[in-house]
């Protein structure tokens, strides 16, 4: 059964809610009464379709309906999420609360996007909320902190990781919850650098993004430095840099003052450093290089990159045809796209490895029996580009057994685009040992399964491109 | 000539640079009075010879020569660069820099790898040196901190650029630099967050990983918030966000108090994090996510990853064989490899398309004819796998053009190990037109080139395998 979110606040924290929620399957309504809020939303919701589903070798569920309302009451009817992101005055807050904890079903989650306020003070007056604080931007970034009711939070938690997200519950309230705590403290320190003439904007973010930053993606900061400590250890590392945390390198027990002279210095610096570039052009740049990392965690199975995998570990199983098997569903990611502005040849081979590991799970060759020491083996290929595919396409793959005797697994893998044939690709498998790297015959199960697909599929038309050479005539 | 670069002092950061200089073709020599220290440079050593060629598409100079030595005098002489990294303590350090400056020849650079003391601390006795503060695995980060004398960090740019670092020079010298000023500010508001209670090492560490630290991997703190600004800008995101600047938001204020029972806390909460995987293996998988992370911002150009490409496109171009051509040479990066234990199928094509490239600006049809509005389409790849490639291979391919007439490339390509085939891959392309995406004949030069080659390797024996399809018996 479909879900539904209620979004009440957009820009860009509401956008991320609703773009996260609708990418995954989720009705979308919201309320804002910003007359821009449409276009807005909307491109945000744009830069969600062209980098959400390229963390995920499979397709996401088709998208829920997008709604627009003129009254509150309207957005929330029916929600099981209603997620508040006004701008960040606690009185206006409680005013908007106030009404949601009245027109939202009572079993719906109330969620406050809140930065800085803790849920005892958004609930002072008796709405029921709690914070679920994201990160932006809010469809690639799967952190979201939780804080208030421990039974809320709990089942936000289900919900969230439902859609691809890594709620962290807080163990107490705080002001600011935690990572705009860190953030605060490097924010008022890299102030006082701008102040003080050490550096300017870009060479800060350089001295991140450089060093620690690249380390921070991954591993944070306590396990970061507990490699760092090497094999001491961690109480080694603490004994050895505690000292240094009474020397007078920081100079945060001081705020800088706000002077409109420090905003000019610094907006000025940040035009220098890429005003040549619009906020879409940096927007798009960002979400390609968190596509990037992210897929790169991902193969590591680290930090986010594991968040991905374990969600689309639940996606449901590709739906058999009566004939041929699906064996691949999704979408092209932009970072697969190369100087001709098309997909890469190489990846139509990536896309055709991932068809025929899922004709290995088919028939029962797959991560389980590889682990005992049995695979296969490609010795050959055969691709046969017939058509561009470009990024944001959403491609099937197709498979035929062509033949599966013995030590063999012919396949036959076509990757289409809607009605478009775009490749083909014919794959010689050979099963072997992975103790000796030597070809033997499949184990008895295996065997059958492929034999049984092999007697169906070959009763199939055999495809043109099947037995053909580089450069043979049509 | 070889240039020199002399280690004094071990550890991880000496190790590290020791490794990035050797790697980068400098003979490197060592003085460690630590009875270990060749065991565990070796370990660093080892570990950057698993990632730092990884993240080129190019192999990198041939290693230099590695040395240990009982003297100061004996390592450093005739040295280009002398690199201190004993521990922090300010007699050392005055103690190391007296010697090293007698020592060294006039013309070396003497660089410290402290992290907090300033240049005129260190050179307070009147040893030359620069503060040159590198960020651990140094063999992988690319951010050096540079601070003191002018020249002297002018010519440490310099040189450090060519073994592929960002240096970055302090405009006014500073206690603990840039980076450890912010580090610094992160730790102690963490060191509160796990004395209150609030969240555990881990539970922070996710906070950052799964949310900012994310951003900071590619954009820094400043082009994040500008990101963030919208399209209000950098100004408006400031004056929206200045007040919270007041906010009683962190604790920094506050030196959290280093007992004991804090260090116990969090050495418990680490092991309880990671306690079941070793150093090694820690440290084994930062490195391979940072690989991946490099590689996947090397793609877009952004940040470290643009330091890589800069520094890759400064290699030497590969040598023309009196015959064939040599159109790559690089290294197999552990993200290649799949669950059967060698370079996955997918991979040999991203060679075959690297070498493909290679040809194409060969024959004139480079970036600059592709910028004009022509290039060459793939249409049709074989693929004969014939050896398996592990994980650090160094491949090389040659290319054999087959033919080349009319709107048509045809080209073979040897993919070796050594003496060991490892694969081959025949490929046909069209040259097309990139406004109408239809096939044409090439523009004059392109052709001519293009002709001349295919005439000397048609003189060539023909490979077996080319004109091969799949299944074919040998």
């Amino acid at each position: 059964m479909t879900r539904k979110a209620a979004i009440i606040g957009g820009g860009v924290i509401g956008g991320g809610w609703a773009a996260r929620f609708l990418l995954n399957g989720w009705d979308v309504a919201i309320f804002d009464p910003d007359p821009e809020a449409k276009r807005k939303i909307g491109e945000v919701i744009d830069g969600a379709r062209r980098s959400l589903p390229a963390l995920y070798d499979r397709a996401l569920p088709p998208e829920g309906s997008l709604s627009f309302h003129d009254g509150l009451d309207d957005a929330v009817a029916g929600a099981n999420w209603v997620q508040e992101s006004v701008p960040e005055r606690l009185d206006l807050k409680h005013k908007v609360l106030a009404k949601l904890d009245q027109a939202a079903p009572v079993d719906a989650i109330i969620g406050s996007s809140t930065s800085g306020f803790k849920p005892s003070q958004l609930t002072a007056q008796g709405a029921r909320a709690i914070v679920a604080h994201p990160f932006n931007p809010v469809y690639l970034l799967p952190l979201v902190e939780l804080v208030g009711d421990r039974d809320q939070c709990a089942k936000a938690d289900s919900i969230l990781r439902d859609i691809g997200m890594r709620p962290l519950t807080l163990r107490k309230e705080i002001d600011a919850h935690i990572a705009d705590r860190l953030l605060e403290a490097v924010w008022r320190e890299c102030l006082w650098l701008v102040t003080d003439g050490i550096a300017t904007t870009e060479e800060i973010d350089d001295a991140i993004r450089m060093g620690f930053g690249l380390r921070w993606a991954q591993m944070g900061i306590f396990e970061t430095y507990r490699v760092a400590g090497g094999e001491a250890g961690m109480k080694h590392f603490m004994e050895q840099f505690g000292p240094a945390l009474s020397w007078p390198w920081t100079k945060l027990m001081d705020v800088p003052e706000f002077t409109p002279e420090l905003v000019d210095l610094i907006a000025t610096q940040s035009d220098r450093q890429s005003g040549q570039m619009s906020i879409r052009q940096l927007e798009r740049l960002r979400d390609d290089n968190l596509v990037g990392i992210l897929r790169a965690l991902r193969r590591n199975q680290a930090g986010a990159g594991k968040v991905i995998a374990d969600h689309e570990a639940g996606f449901p199983p590709l739906p058999h045809s009566d004939q041929l098997i699906e064996t691949v569903h999704r979408v092209v990611p932009s970072s697969w796209t190369d100087y001709n502005g098309h997909m890469n040849e190489a990846h139509y081979l990536e896309i055709g490895t991932q068809a025929t590991d899922r004709m290995m799970e088919i028939v029962g060759a797959g991560p389980d029996y590889i682990a005992r020491g049995k695979s296969y083996f490609t010795v050959e290929n055969h691709i046969s580009y017939l058509a561009e595919a470009k990024e944001g396409a959403t491609l099937r793959v197709t498979t035929q057994v062509l033949a599966g005797e013995g030590k063999k697994m012919h396949l036959f893998h076509r990757i289409q685009n809607g009605e478009t044939l775009v490749a083909t690709m014919e794959t010689m498998l050979l099963h072997v040992d992975l103790d000796s790297r030597r070809s033997c015959p499949p184990e008895g199960e295996v065997a059958e399964a492929l034999a049984q697909l092999a007697t169906r599929h070959t009763a199939l038309p055999r495809p043109d491109q099947a037995g053909r050479h580089v450069g043979q005539r049509a």
